[in-house]
């Protein structure tokens, strides 16, 4: 049976070396007390967390479920008691304020959690993963009695939010929400409507809920530009039960232990959040800090997959291999692990899974920098830069986090299918992320069309440069010197399809829509070049250490599998399909 | 909720139209009293059998399971049942010689059964799904007395078979089984051994199973070559209970409603199938005709999920389109078909799924023809083909049956992340055809190893002409000339990367396992451009009519693609990843 082991080496190498934090840090007045032993030592603890109170329930949790009983959801045994631990660990208040009662650390340390926590226990992890979020929206939109009433608990978790915005005609198309709130006469607004597939909507964790609720007022323009966000709290603050009720939670692929809740809201009291007709701006507060966080999902998704591929890989003897490491005896059979097709999956699964924590660590950092930073300069940048990398995040990295679960699952044949071993379950929970908080498809839209095409390609150019500078430094040094001209033509390929599409989607608006998808891919691609190079170079005077060692040799499988693919990506784009 | 419709008319293009079967069954003495209107009376009867007996029982099957209990096995509510109708309308019976009371019919009549029950009902046609190649098996090496005891039996479906090879030690190396046999004097043997993965090792539907089973001689040399093939009968010819047992059923990702047993043989009485230390060979007529049912599962998922999106996707409405046909009225929203990446995904779902089918049929044609034809340079030369065909089948199909299964859950968002939408099912039942009868990397190494380094590509040169002879037949219709220099194109490429591959490996035999997975992936890209210009050629004097139209469609479509994949995956080759 497959035992998580935290990837802390790995970890810390991002941390320290590749973003080498510790030196921004120095920069934010926010983060002055914070040094690398310190968030080592948040690691650490986060680490042994997720292994040993959440990665216990996650097979139970799904072979369980969830129970709905008029009106009321039992989660899985155990995992009402987790969050109690989770919170009394302080994990909520990582990196709230400390005016608010936080601890003020970093957004990369939480990254570091969300990736173990994913790991560990995906269906878990729902319940808190938008709490930040929440917490964030709130901070910046409710009037100061709701800020009152409900930041400090939101801070330690002693509430959980949800995000209330689909409903059943209204799913990647907000702007059909129905939902409607009218106002009371005092601050007060009566909300009726019916929300689907809505998180924690109940749950046995916490005894309030706030539910985060999309509707529209009474003279409300139609579309996206009508809907309000409200605050719905499960409990009132008189101590009543407001009228939003659960009415059933759906069976699904997987996440079976995060309950996936109808809502029925029959004229449930309500605060408005923001000005009126302004929720969907409010609204993506959460909504983009999830994207991130479903991002890290994929990451740690590819992180349990891979492991338990190389550890099955290492252990199970089949057939005898054409080559074996001199050190390696041969058998009557040889591990799988040498077999080349093995081999092959193994390194995808490395360097993938080590470049998505690369970059999902580095959008963290970026976003500690763009609300923290004591230069405005790098502020606006960094900013820019989340931006535009959040939906590559999202969508990129969850569509390998289940390709790489289903390789995983290969490796194991016959004996990935089975529940004994976790990868099946792996499989199905990683799907999800790929669907929720915007298809994968709506945020390739949201990449080319609004972040690429939207400022004529202004913010991209910004970031291309960052990537070209890294191949320049690696370029200095002959060891690199080939990742660092693969870097720089990839950059320049993307610049180039960039310029394309930019000036045919001036006659031709549908062009973007049919290149969305595999420009997305090729903006992630490049990204991870960035990042390996910049590993690579990081590792090369190290190379006798096993762990510099192993990391050069996956971007040399990196950069040996780049360039076909981002040329094909190109070709894709260019063979130029269009509706009938 | 979706409804399957058999793909009648597009099952009869290919039948009729595409390989102008009815000619050639001309030429079969077997045959003789065939005709295209028995020909389709089967093929609507297959059809209704499968939608309105099995389609209903694959979403309950599914949730309820088998279950086990002391050594028995009950299957689903209605799967016995099931198997009751299917025997009594004679289907195990099609294509069973007549000489042992089968009707004599083609194995290419059994491809549109199989994957219409595939579609409708993986699990459910498990069970039956290799009484055929048992059949086959039987018949080929069964001595006279078991032959007379069993072979009635299997035509009727009175007895279901099983395939027993696989240990817990031995996987795809069945060269590690350590089952074993010992004579007892009489004609008869003595078995011993624990089994694993075994479909139907025990079910409901049948009083008897005829076990297959892989064990080893006394003096048996060690490795593959020392395996012996053996008939163990659950219920003996006397009536006595024989001692092989069920002793555990697996709890699997997909396809819950089939029994995959572990089996334990305590000195079960056994007969020798064939010649000592020769099981091997003779149990591939089984494995053989499994791989090819494999490969239509693939088909059966893809059509399914083909269904599931395009219907969901033309009455879902989700935002304005940038572009709609001119007929389509203007909404609030438009139906999720006209958006350029629902289209995409429609598209790809459509040309792989009739690309498949076109394929499948072919090959199980290219079956009956080198069984049955009157001409032995026919019959040798389909043999060959098949040969070649069939690991690609397996594993190109498959593959594309899983992730054409993903991409239509995708079309659906969310909602094909819950149970109340099949789709979800149809992506848990679809992964498994990549993992039994041979993982799809055993197939690729089978493939390029065996088959085409093998004879050093004869067999395939032989079969590249038979493509090249379609793009030649093809060029002369102006309108289809691209689709014919587009096969040509490839047609060398393929050529060009076999000869490559047969001189390097000569020096370096890790390099063909290192690039087969491509390989084979591109001989499938290969194949799919035959079997698209040759339908396109077809369709091209009949584009008024909207099926043909939409043919020609789907072949651009194809074609858009091919290029740029096909040589994406040389590139993959030749990037020469080598192990550390």
């Amino acid at each position: 049976m497959w035992q998580y082991q935290a990837p802390l080496r790995d970890i810390r190498f991002v941390i320290e070396e590749w973003l080498k934090a510790p030196e921004d840090w120095k920069a934010i007045p926010e983060f002055q007390s914070l040094d690398l032993d310190l968030a080592n030592q948040v690691v650490m603890e986060a680490a042994r967390f997720s292994t040993e109170v959440l990665g216990p329930l996650n097979s139970s949790g799904d072979r369980q479920g969830c129970h709905f009983d008029n009106g009321k959801v039992s989660t899985p045994d155990g995992f009402p008691a987790a969050y109690s631990a989770y919170t009394e660990a302080g994990w909520p208040t990582l990196a709230c304020a400390k005016e608010d009662g936080g601890q003020g650390l970093p957004m990369l340390l939480v990254a570091a959690l969300m990736e173990m926590l994913y790991s560990n226990n995906h269906a878990w992890a729902m319940y808190p993963g938008i709490a930040h979020g929440a917490y964030r929206c709130l901070r910046a939109h409710a009037p100061q009695k709701i800020r009152d009433l409900y930041l400090q608990a939101l801070v330690t978790g002693e509430v959980l939010p949800t995000m209330c915005l689909t409903e059943p005609q209204a799913g990647s198309d907000l702007g059909l929400i129905n939902s409607r709130a009218e106002a009371e006469g005092d601050d007060s607004y009566r909300l009726t409507g019916n929300k689907i597939f809505i998180t924690g909507g109940e749950q046995d964790f916490t005894e309030n809920i706030l539910h985060m609720v999309l509707a529209r007022l009474p003279d409300a323009p139609k579309g996206p530009g009508g809907l309000s966000l409200f605050l719905v709290p499960k409990i009132l603050p008189n101590g009543n039960r407001n009228h939003v009720f659960c009415t059933g939670i759906e069976h699904k692929l997987g996440i079976r232990g995060s309950a996936t809740c109808s809502m029925n809201f029959d004229a449930a009291k309500a605060w408005l959040l923001g000005e009126p007709n302004q929720g969907l701006a409010a609204m993506f507060i959460m909504i983009n800090s999830a994207r991130l966080h479903i991002g890290l999902q994929g990451l740690g998704h590819a992180e349990a997959a891979r492991q338990i591929a190389s550890g099955y890989a290492s252990e199970r003897l089949q057939m005898r291999a054409v080559k074996l490491p001199q050190q390696q005896p041969r058998g009557a059979a040889d591990p799988i692990e040498y077999h080349p097709a093995i081999q092959q999956k193994l390194m995808q699964l490395k360097s993938s899974t080590e470049g998505m924590r690369t970059l999902g660590y580095w959008v963290a950092h970026l976003d500690d920098i763009s609300k923290h930073h004591s230069d405005s300069t790098q502020r606006v940048q960094a900013e820019t830069w989340v931006r535009l990398l959040t939906p590559m995040i999202k969508a990129y990295f969850t569509e390998l986090g289940f390709n790489l679960s289903s390789s995983a699952l290969q490796v194991l044949g016959g004996h990935g299918y089975i529940q004994d071993n976790a990868i099946e379950q792996t499989l199905r929970d990683s799907r999800i992320a790929m669907l929720y908080e915007g298809t994968n498809e709506i945020q390739a839209n949201d990449l080319l069309v609004r972040k690429v095409l939207g400022d004529d390609g202004a913010a991209l150019q910004s970031l291309i440069l960052r990537y070209q500078e890294e191949a320049n430094v690696c370029s200095a040094d002959s060891d690199c010197k080939h990742f660092s001209v693969a870097l720089a033509r990839v950059c320049s390929q993307l610049a180039d399809i960039s310029d394309e599409l930019i000036s045919s989607s001036a006659h031709d608006p549908e062009a973007p829509y049919f290149a969305a998808g595999e420009y997305l891919r090729i903006f992630g691609l490049v990204s991870f070049a960035f990042a390996w190079a910049r590993s690579a170079r990081l590792a090369r005077d190290k190379s006798d250490v096993p762990f510099y060692a192993s990391k050069l040799e996956t971007a040399a499988y990196f950069f040996d599998q780049l360039r076909p693919e981002v040329n094909y990506r190109l070709a894709l784009i260019r063979s130029g399909f269009r509706s009938p």
